[in-house]
Order: structure tokens, then sequence, then C-alpha cells
């Protein structure tokens, strides 16, 4: 019996990862910049058998289809290789989300797979190693190996392309993000393939990958100073930019929905009456609202006068990825 | 008495203009096209006063503050120079708008205020010496002198920055503009102040500006072979891409409401469903929906199960602007 788990928890991105410049390795256009959080984390367990062959994935209690299977199957076999076996194995996850709401996110699954496999399979990997490995199966889940602020440095191989945790002094212990979750009935593009047209088409991706280095030195230079302001303006702003490339690709598109839209609104009328806050957003309509700790209470107050409360979920900082 | 009167339509831009190069000789950074609308209207008369110094300013009955009339006076200035008179002047100007939803433009205004004080003051104007008159004014007017589709070619001075029309057919009488007036509470940024900081500031504006000729070419052609899928789908890029500059500012703007892109979605799902239309906006959240007459009706209908009737304003072709 080879078998390992572990749990890894959810990250978001204050500075983003928007395309890919190779779409096998998974390495990425830009340096970003996470915050893990413990909004919703994944636990995963990897069994693997010498004597099978096959792959089985049950995700929530329930047996995935050969899709889904075929995906885990390609990350498995990166294990499997640095393990010189081909045993089939069983992976049982399930993700821990405060309610149904369209709350995935592949980050903590793969996190939690990779390292996982390590243990299962002896692999004897390291943080970097880990994050390398996570990588292959979804790009921002080499983010979630660990806990606060976390970079992931773009690289130019396989070997380079890794994240690490950023010194922070426990900051982000005073930190907190409230997540709007915004029903849409939209279908939406998916991050994979919006990338790809934004990356390929849009008149706006060389001025969005021009404007990266700013935003990240502002934005590290922000969590040695924990200069909050400083933090949550470059937050703000480098998540409007990643969106407003994707109105300038062939054919454009966009993951705001008209809610996204009022509660983009509601959060910078709240700072104008002194409650600091600002938002980002990823490839759906959900907003994600950044703001200090002891203002959580009075954000999520006000915010819920527009939103129902099941729609409003607070996170803290989140924890590395762990062997359970 | 040297009096004149004119009446000058309003106009709105496919491609837009959005950007000077010359704030004081309003030269714009790009080439626009436009299409003039009979969906509103001013009508303006100017009487100079050899024996008067001071301008007067009355606008739809009332007298206008200082500020608002200094504005008119620079224009008038622009006029006197030519004429070689310093004569003071009473300026009535009447604004035909269906409702008084915030649908005001100064396109219209300094087109019939061009073509009145050159009535006025017998300037002998030509069709491009009265756009370049308009032009100072309010750059987007100098396309408002015409019928039909219109192109503001931006030139390199004065002289050589002007508005006209473009070949067509008469095709633009077998299409129809939907305007959908958006309330918002929302304090504007003018368009003036938008376009300002989005040239000083936008990561986006080279890749805005690199775009425009591809578009323009694209949106002559589509005229010239009536092509209205064709000149749609370009119009809608482009004025998406214009808004997208704004979120690449510093600080990021925008002129979307909620509502705006409750519009926005409805004008992708008509088109799925086979209702051939598509949107653009400007430095406001109304959004204007371009279609073909034939399918006008059925737009507005559709349309009116999301918004209130007295907020759809149906548009056609509009005229030239004319002495009266």
């Amino acid at each position: 019996m080879y078998k390992g788990s572990a749990r890894a928890y959810t990250n978001i991105a204050l500075i983003k990862y928007w395309g890919k410049k190779n779409e096998e390795l998974i390495l990425p256009m830009n340096n970003s910049l996470s915050l893990t959080l413990d909004a919703f984390y994944t636990e995963t367990s990897v069994t693997f058998e010498p004597n099978q062959t096959a792959d089985h994935f049950v995700l929530d209690g329930v047996v995935q289809d050969e899709k889904a299977t075929k995906k885990i199957s390609r990350f498995l076999d990166l294990a499997r290789e640095k393990a010189q076996v081909n045993w089939g194995a069983v992976v049982e996850s399930r993700n821990f989300v405060p309610t149904a709401a369209g709350l995935a996110s592949s980050a903590s699954g793969l996190a939690a797979l990779a390292t996982a496999s390590n243990a299962a399979l002896n692999l004897g990997l390291d943080d970097r190693g880990l994050s390398r490995l996570a990588r292959r199966g979804s790009g921002s889940a080499c983010r979630s190996l660990f806990p606060g602020f976390v970079e992931w440095e773009q690289g130019e191989d396989d070997e380079t392309s890794f994240a690490q945790q950023i010194p922070s002094n426990d900051w982000e212990q005073d930190l907190a993000m409230l997540f709007v979750l915004i029903n849409d009935q939209q279908k939406d593009v998916s991050s994979r393939d919006g990338m790809r047209r934004t990356v390929a088409t849009s008149s706006f991706y060389p001025g969005w990958l021009a404007s990266v280095p700013t935003d990240l030195a502002h934005a590290k230079s922000a969590i040695a100073t924990q200069d909050f302001t400083a933090l949550g303006e470059v937050t703000e702003a480098n998540g409007l930019k990643m969106h407003a490339t994707t109105l300038g690709a062939v054919p454009p598109f966009t993951y705001w929905s008209p809610d996204s839209l009022v509660a983009m609104n509601l959060v910078r009328q709240l700072r104008q009456i002194g409650l600091e806050c600002y938002f980002t957003m990823d490839a759906g309509p959900n907003v994600k609202v950044l703001c200090q700790r002891k203002d959580e209470d009075a954000l999520k107050q006000a915010l819920s006068q527009h939103f129902a409360p099941e729609r409003l979920i607070l996170a803290h900082a989140g924890y590395g990825a762990t062997v359970i």
C-alpha cells in the first residue's frame, strides 16, 4: 500500500497570473503574488496499487467520469515518472467549501494531490519540488503549498518556475478577505481558455505584461512596510488591468456580471466613507474584497445590505499544504 | 445686425475618438468614424452686436453662468478672429432631446454654433472649414456637420484635422440605433478628463492606438460592402477597447454601471437567438445598440422587458448641419 493524504488551502492572487508562455509545462508569462486563505480547502488521499493500471478519481463522494479522471491521470503520470513506477491509483478528494455556490478552485485540489502523491510514493520532494509538481497540475496550485503571501516566480523552464513565501512578519494575520458570491447564469469562459485567447489576440496583453513588474514591486514593498493602502491600491488596479485585457481580445469577453459591478461600486463607496477595502476578481463573476481584520465586521455588515448573508464568506490567512 | 441660425444633429462614434495629441487645437490621437443620428439635435442662433463687448449665452431658455459663457466666448473668439471683429454676441441655443435623461452632447451644440457663426459673420467657410472650426469647440462636433457615416481624419495640425462624409449609397437609411438610458448616481468623469487621464497613465493606451487603424479599415470596408455583421462586430469590439483603456489608468475608472452590463448582456443574448444587434458606449453609462431598421421594433420590444419604455430612444440616420 502506497498511500498518502494531504490538505491544502485556496489562494487568491493580488497580482494576477494571466497567460502562459508554455502550455504543457504551465510556465506563466509573468510573476504573480497571492494570499493563502482559509476560506476553503481540499483534502485528498491517493493510494497507488502496484497490481493495478487504471486510475480512479472520487470527488466529494462521487466517482468522476473519464474526462475528469484523465486530467488526474496525466498529473499522476508526473509523480509516477519520478518514482519510476506505473501503478494505478485511487484518488479520493473532498472540497471543504462554506456553500456550494461555485467557489471551486483547482489550486487547493492540485496542491493537495501533489503533497499526497509525494507522501504516497516517498518522492522526497522539498517545498520547491512540490511547488513545481503542483504547478504542472494547475498553475496557481504552486502557490497553495505555502501560507501567507506567496510569489510565483515565472522562471524560464520547469526547473526555475515555482512559488515561495514572502517574509511578512505575519502581517497577513491582520488582514481578511470577504468573498462576494455572485449568481450568474452566463456560460463562463474557463480561465484556461480566457488566458489563451487573451495572450493570442488581445491588443492589451503587451500593456498588461509591461505593467506587472511595477505592480509586483509595489505589492512587495507594501508587504515589507505593512502598508495596507498601498497593497490594496495595487491589488485593485492590477485586477482591473487583468480584466481589461479580456475586452481587447478577439472576440472580446468579460467575466463581469452586473452584480460584480454593484459590489465594486459598493467597495469604492465604502472607501469614500472611511472603511478601507479593495476588490479583486478572477476568471468568474465573484468579487473578493480585501480589508483589515479590524474592519471585517463592518464590511460584511455593509455588503449584507445588498447581498444575502449566505453569499458573503469571510476568509482569513490560511495554512500551507500539509500531510494529514 | 449680424445674425445666423443653424441646426445640427448628434453623432455616435462607431470607431471611437479617445485622446488628444493637442489639447488646445483639439487634435485627436486617432481617426474616428461616426454615424449621424436624428435622436436629438441643437438649434442655435448667434447675434453679434458691434456696440457690445460682452457675450451672453442662453441655453434652453436659461441664462448661463460665467463659466459656461466663458467656454462659448472662447469659441466665438475663433470666429471673431476670422472676421477681424471684436463684437459681443448673444447665443441662444435649444437642445431637442426626447427626454431630459442626460442625453446632452456638446457635438450637436458646437456644430450648430459653428454653422450659425459662419452665417452671422459671413465667414464663407466651406464644409471643411466649418468642420475645422467646430472641432475647436468640441472634438466630436466636427463630425456633426455631416450626415451618414463620417470619418474624422486626425491630421497633423489645425489645417489637416477635419471630418468628411464617407460614401455609403445611403446604407445608413437601413440602420437604426437604440439608446438605452441608464440611471446612474455615480459622479461621472467627464470625457475630457477621462481621455486626459487615460492618455497620460493607462497601460493600455498604446495598445488602443495600435489597434485603431485596423478597426477603422474594417469599418470602412463594411460600409463599402454594406456588411452589417462586420460593421457591428468592429463597432462593439472597438467600444469595448476604448472602455478597457480606462481600467488601466492610474487611478483606474470606468463609465460602466451595473445596468450597462445588463444591457450589454441582453444584446449578446439577442444575437444568439438571431436578432442581430451590437452595442457601443461613450463616456457615460448609456448603452447604444446598433441594429438594422427591419429589426428595430423587435429590439425595442425585447429591451423593454428590462428597461422602462421612456429609457429606450430609437434613432435613425440624421442630417448634416444646416442654416435655418
